[in-house]
């Protein structure tokens, strides 16, 4: 399968990487200097490790399409002959000679997939959608007063998964078909479609009295934030009562949890009862969890397979996670070429019928201009 | 295409609910009573919203798969002949009779997709995930001084989305080579990717001081909420030198954004030069802000195409934002028994060569058990 990516930041960046990871040919097409992406901080050596992340395993085309002879270029790559080429993805604004009307002159079984902001045509970013949706007044501390907003672009990349499906299944249609097709989602539309699965706007809707903020407890079930002696943080919870019985036989607190139970007349097997009596069962979760270090707890843990895990910084994360390791197949060291080489991704998806794509690095800008040109006979 | 689901929770049952939004028909198979996530919160009329909201579109059958004849009635679902069958969607364990290995007896060309919490077998869930990945540490107030987890179940999210790429992906492999396959893809290794993508594990091996907490200030450009005069929130972006210029317009304060430039010698059409003098930058902003009402902003920002949004609760989302209502033609009322009429979400992608699917409501469970049963000749 071949992509043509006309893209900036993370959506559609990433939906081309997700599906260059699995093996496609995804030719990113940028005006020469690069789009706005390019020195999209962290910076290092001047280099934006997020465009390097982005961009994992693409050939990288230079085209100034400005110009009409650009022009000419970009369209007669999009719409190439072969099978699985034909298909455009873009997070850019199209209009016309790079319209689907226009490009569909050129290759009548043209796939676009087009993400927008909102469908209507409005800018709109991860950061405003997760703004319209709600969740910066549930996510942060119980005390804060303001909105909290989320640092993982979050909606970005449901959308850039979701245009990964959305290419896949036209190709599949067209496959069966022998027809392509115009594929519009929008930024907002995905956070809306969410918001609405996890029953949240139905909440709105029907409950008078909707949740509020509750910290970092995990509404309606068992589970928090809690530290340890020697000043580790980790996340436990019980969502299954097998969970609630593993954390009891873990800490001993078994007997403690029945005594409550019988004073609140509470069954926590239940988790709307762990829910309702969470603040006398973080307490003694609480001392318990301030009496051990972490190793300790570790163990302990893991042993009766209690649902945890340790807060991480992400330099936690790379220097003592063995799943952000070599060990995990899902990562190899690569070379990037003027950064260093370094701990990379493949895909998450381990396809058993398919040989795995060694992760790749990002191409340097304009890398592969002279050889896609070449390729497609769309030298000047 | 047919898609039978063995689910709890989010990710599988939201892959599953992709795929029902674009026309699959997706089984859901839950014992005698439910699942693990059957009264999940939030709660109305005794029923689950985020079950009802995870599961439109679906059919449900109740099967008792700790019996023999219970278990040869799930396999014989998930097996059963037909080009677009032979499909299963789960995030529970698989063992024994429900192994891709046994499966694949009954059918030789079966696709299972199968979602776990780590690849290496250990129990993860979306919080766990998240505490191990670092956002935690990079999100919430600046002052604050514990990990702020997000309380949208983004991992999950992701991960159902991936998990529906997967299933089209062996699907379209199937159509071409005539062979299933077992794909996994665990929560754990979802979360690794993308922090991987999007810079950080990079930034955390590459640079020596990595970035820390920065309140709702979006790193590396220029974003942060304001406050306006009448108690709104707003979030306010310039991400490009045009939304920046936009802005400058849209509150007369291109002249005093100048001043600012030359007094620290910084050129603000970067966003770099944005980042590192968003203090008084934030504090010319606003002020301007403070004096005026959501309602004045709005028409002066739209006017000027500067990138900002409004905050809105869940609430709000649904009783002012047109986005949030039947306008929006992903959105339709419909009747869910036993709850009542209101707003349903249908798939965010919008195929143009392919009718658009209404929205659908989550089945009762079990409601299709003899349907189903009778459909597939698997009636005890």
């Amino acid at each position: 399968m071949r992509i043509v990516e006309l893209s900036a930041f993370v959506a559609a960046p990433l939906g081309g990487a997700t599906l260059a990871a699995l093996g496609a040919d995804v030719i990113r097409v940028d005006p020469p200097g690069g789009g706005l992406d390019i020195d999209r901080w962290p910076l290092y050596e001047g280099r934006s490790l997020y465009w390097e992340g982005l961009n994992q395993g693409k050939r990288s085309v230079e085209i100034d399409a400005r110009s009409e002879a650009g022009q000419r270029q970009v369209a007669g790559l999009i719409t190439a002959p072969g099978d699985g080429g034909g298909i455009v993805l873009t997070n850019l604004p199209v209009k016309g000679w790079s319209s689907y009307s226009e490009l569909s002159k050129l290759r009548r079984d043209l796939i676009m997939v087009v993400i927008t902001g909102d469908l209507d045509g409005r800018t709109a970013v991860d950061y405003t959608v997760n703004a319209a949706v709600g969740f910066p007044w549930l996510t942060g501390p119980e005390d804060h007063d303001g909105p909290v907003n989320h640092v993982l672009p979050a909606w970005d990349a449901m959308t850039g998964f979701l245009a990964a499906l959305a290419i896949v299944a036209a190709e599949r249609h067209r496959m069966v078909h022998g027809v392509g097709q115009l594929v519009e989602l929008s930024l907002s539309d995905v956070g809306l479609a969410l918001t609405g699965h996890l029953g949240l706007i139905a909440e709105a809707l029907l409950v008078p009295d909707p949740r509020r903020r509750f910290g970092n407890d995990v509404y309606g079930t068992f589970g928090r934030d809690f530290g340890t002696r020697d000043g580790r943080t980790v996340m436990v919870l019980a969502l299954t009562p097998r969970q609630w019985s593993s954390l009891g036989a873990a800490t001993g607190l078994t007997g403690a949890f029945s005594e409550l139970e019988s004073r609140v007349g509470a069954d926590f097997r239940r988790e709307g009862d762990r829910w309702t009596h969470r603040m006398p069962l973080f307490e003694l979760l609480d001392s318990w969890m301030a009496e051990r270090d972490l190793a300790e707890i570790r163990v302990r843990f893991d042993n009766h397979g209690v649902l945890w895990g340790p807060y991480q910084t992400v330099k936690q994360l790379v220097s003592e996670d063995p799943r952000a390791s070599t060990t995990n197949p899902m990562f190899e060291k690569v070379d990037h070429p003027g950064l260093g080489r370094f701990l990379t991704t493949g895909s998450p998806l381990r396809f058993g019928g398919v040989e795995r794509i060694a992760p790749r690095r990002a191409p340097a800008l304009g890398e592969h201009t002279a050889e896609v040109l070449r390729e497609f006979g769309l030298e000047n």
